[in-house]
């Protein structure tokens, strides 16, 4: 890319950031539908003119998009999301989230990496060779979604309802991350997710702990007693049968995975900054992030928080619960053996209930497929290094739906770094990533319609 | 009282009540003073014409005042504090907490019961005496304080210091409630209380739950654990020599228990709203309530807790955690106890502390004493019905002062009732007992002057 070509394309990433399209939150559904625009109008600019939004009462558009004037060539679909994460600690932020700010040669922004910065690749790779060519080498299918950080039930009911109008080869999913710096990488494995409340309620009301305490059921106590109760002291989910379906990495794959450059010590020091790390150490970090199932609490609250004392016992507590599945878990099934958990969990004195919100299967697919092939391939002619074949802890829901529903695989070009601060304060974008991840996709698109 | 006397009375109170006098919350400081100013207005306006303001640097003002013209006369030091609990949560008001408002003879708004009401029901019984008689019947001192609800660390220090100013032979503490309505009650016995958070810190910040899920530590899982390791789940406290110095009720004490009008269908149904009661099913529910020490959570808060879906494992995790203690515990072995016990149940991967703010220690008065068996008489001469001891789960640290350094007995003489809900939503205040109270305390000081 020339000099003029990046600065282009960054000012265009830096307005597309700016809009806080924080998918989760209904303050913000103007902003979530301006993105939507940004998008749309982007693609366009592109030269895919039939860009447009694909509308459902009370959900956040799609944007979609063909171009399909490359007869005998493969059809890709593109997938992206334009929402993104609520940035909330805001004060642990060095940088607003929504004023993308430039330093070291990151952009730092709420959404920078996950995903507006790897979605506005796709758009890019699009424009540059149209610009260049006035065609695309591959037919090309646009899916940006605006609920990927919620759950995503706009997307995933088009693609059931709608399998004609995305019907693909393939589909180009950006929004995964390279195993280290200057690694190209195509992930191939993806953990499912479940999301959900667990809401614990007791008295009727709040009650003061002077005179109740003793005899008062308290709600926070039951759920701190129930979550507990979920995992054992080293992290093993204490869920009957939960770990029965789950598929052992292969021998090819766990030393490929021994071959990666990761050290623990650097690990543990770096990216957590914790006293240690959890989990049974005689199951190796990638194993237990890539190919183990997950219980865990996103959030809690219950009773009095603010500064200083109250005597209270609260009516009811509530925690928000997660569990991350590994190929072959079934979310529902994991849903019906958590619900059973709670209630044999739940103490005397209160009522439990687990509400799941959304849920996605987890995905494995094939590194031999010549689509996830030619991407390494790309990947490699870019970066100058030899591609790696990783998974991720990570849920990316749409990719189960995809096999599920088209039958085809996902390949999934990741340009994120390890330390991007993906849904926490200060996330941020390796920039030499930005622009090369546009010259990947270009080549990629090249690759294919050779 | 006549109405007349009883309507001025009445609206004087619905003023003291409109102030939003939140110790615990900094930003209504201007309303704490404005609540003090009052209560020095009204002792003036009463004819305690020395009523004055006692500043300390950061701390809300004491009311002190001084009547010592009766000599001979036993000398009653007058406790009650003009703070409040904070109001939240608000939505479960029926109306407003800081706008009074009278339903069925109740007057409902935060502190009508805790403790403005019982406050200003020393201050009525003053007015009246001394607008009958141009003199009271004791030398009376007043000590109203500001921070009841958030540590009581002016009055701890005014006590500790100038002991010599507040000397008395008895002190008399209206802010606690009768046993039953028309049961005229006197409290001889309070639980101690130790306040605090327990902080639990894992990675340097937020991570994403995909990406480091089942490597990284989760504080909330860490703190839950933390509170579930400190109770079996019938709600006894784990922690070892906890209960070492609990002194037991007396046989006698418990056959007197055993006659109050006690239901404990009726307190599950009406009182706590609950499926079940919790603790030990063998110790009556007055006994746990009043005689066993509790742990209790108060609060807890870590991670995403808004709307929606945040895929995140915070950094952090809070919780307002309690004890109740009882004669004979010592406050500060009991935070040295739970302290070792946090330490010991925190599991790896996280570093947990636990902070106190503040300490009471437990009381137990003698029922013999003159002062409480004129106070019984009182009681029993106003509302017509014998008088009952009985002893409150709740803590008020300044009794256990007023034993400490100025060797006097407390009489507890308390007109809220069982359903005043306090430190809850829709606090309320029999308006009967406001004018009885004012009655019992005129009668005492008379049966007190003989």
């Amino acid at each position: 890319m020339t000099q003029a070509d990046r600065a282009a394309a960054l000012a265009k990433l830096q307005d597309f950031l700016r809009i806080p399209s924080i998918s989760t939150d209904p303050a913000r559904a103007s902003d979530v539908r301006r993105a939507a625009d940004f998008v749309m109008a982007e693609l366009r600019a592109a030269g895919l003119a039939n860009a447009r939004l694909v509308e459902a009462e009370g959900r956040h558009p799609l944007v979609r998009a063909d171009w399909m004037e490359a007869p005998g060539k493969p059809v890709v679909l593109l997938y992206g999301h334009y929402d993104v994460q609520p940035p909330e600690p805001l004060d642990e932020w060095i940088s607003p989230p929504f004023e993308p700010d430039i330093r070291n040669g990151n952009i730092y922004a709420r959404g920078a990496c996950d995903d507006k910065g790897q979605t506005y690749i796709l758009i890019q790779a699009i424009a540059r060779l149209m610009h260049e060519h006035g065609k695309l080498p591959v037919n090309v299918r646009v899916l940006i979604e605006g609920e990927e950080e919620s759950g995503g039930e706009h997307v995933t009911s088009y693609v059931e309802k709608h399998p004609d109008e995305i019907r693909a080869d393939a589909a180009v999913v950006c929004d995964t991350e390279m195993f280290a710096p200057e690694l190209p990488t195509i992930c191939v494995g993806l953990r499912g997710i479940v999301y959900g409340e667990l809401i614990v309620e007791g008295a009727r009301t709040d009650l003061h702990s002077g005179v109740y305490g003793g005899a008062a059921p308290n709600p926070i106590q039951a759920i701190a007693e129930i979550l507990a109760a979920l995992k054992d002291r080293s992290g093993r989910i204490q869920i009957p049968e939960f770990y029965d379906k789950v598929r052992p990495p292969s021998p090819e794959e766990r030393r490929a995975w021994g071959r990666l450059p990761f050290n623990e010590a650097d690990y543990l020091e770096k990216e957590i900054g914790s006293v240690s790390l959890v989990g049974d150490p005689a199951i190796p970090v990638l194993e237990r992030t890539w190919a183990q199932p997950t219980l865990e609490v996103h959030g809690i609250r219950g009773g009095f928080t603010g500064e200083g004392a109250k005597t209270v016992i609260p009516a009811k507590a509530l925690a928000k619960l997660s569990m991350r599945l590994v190929a072959d878990q079934d979310p529902a099934e994991a849903v019906a053996q958590l619900q059973a958990a709670v209630e044999r969990a739940t103490p005397p004195g209160v009522r439990a209930r687990y509400l799941p919100f959304h849920a996605g299967a987890p995905s494995l697919i094939d590194p031999t497929n010549p689509f996830i092939r030619l991407g390494a391939r790309a990947l490699t002619d870019t970066f100058g290094t030899e591609t790696v074949y990783i998974r991720s802890g990570g849920s990316i829901p749409i990719v189960g739906l995809f096999q599920k529903h088209l039958g085809i695989p996902s390949v999934l070009l990741g340009f994120g770094l390890p330390d991007d601060n993906l849904h926490a304060p200060n996330e941020k974008f390796y920039l030499e990533n930005f622009y090369r991840g546009i010259d990947a996709v270009v080549r990629y698109f090249e690759l294919l319609g050779e």
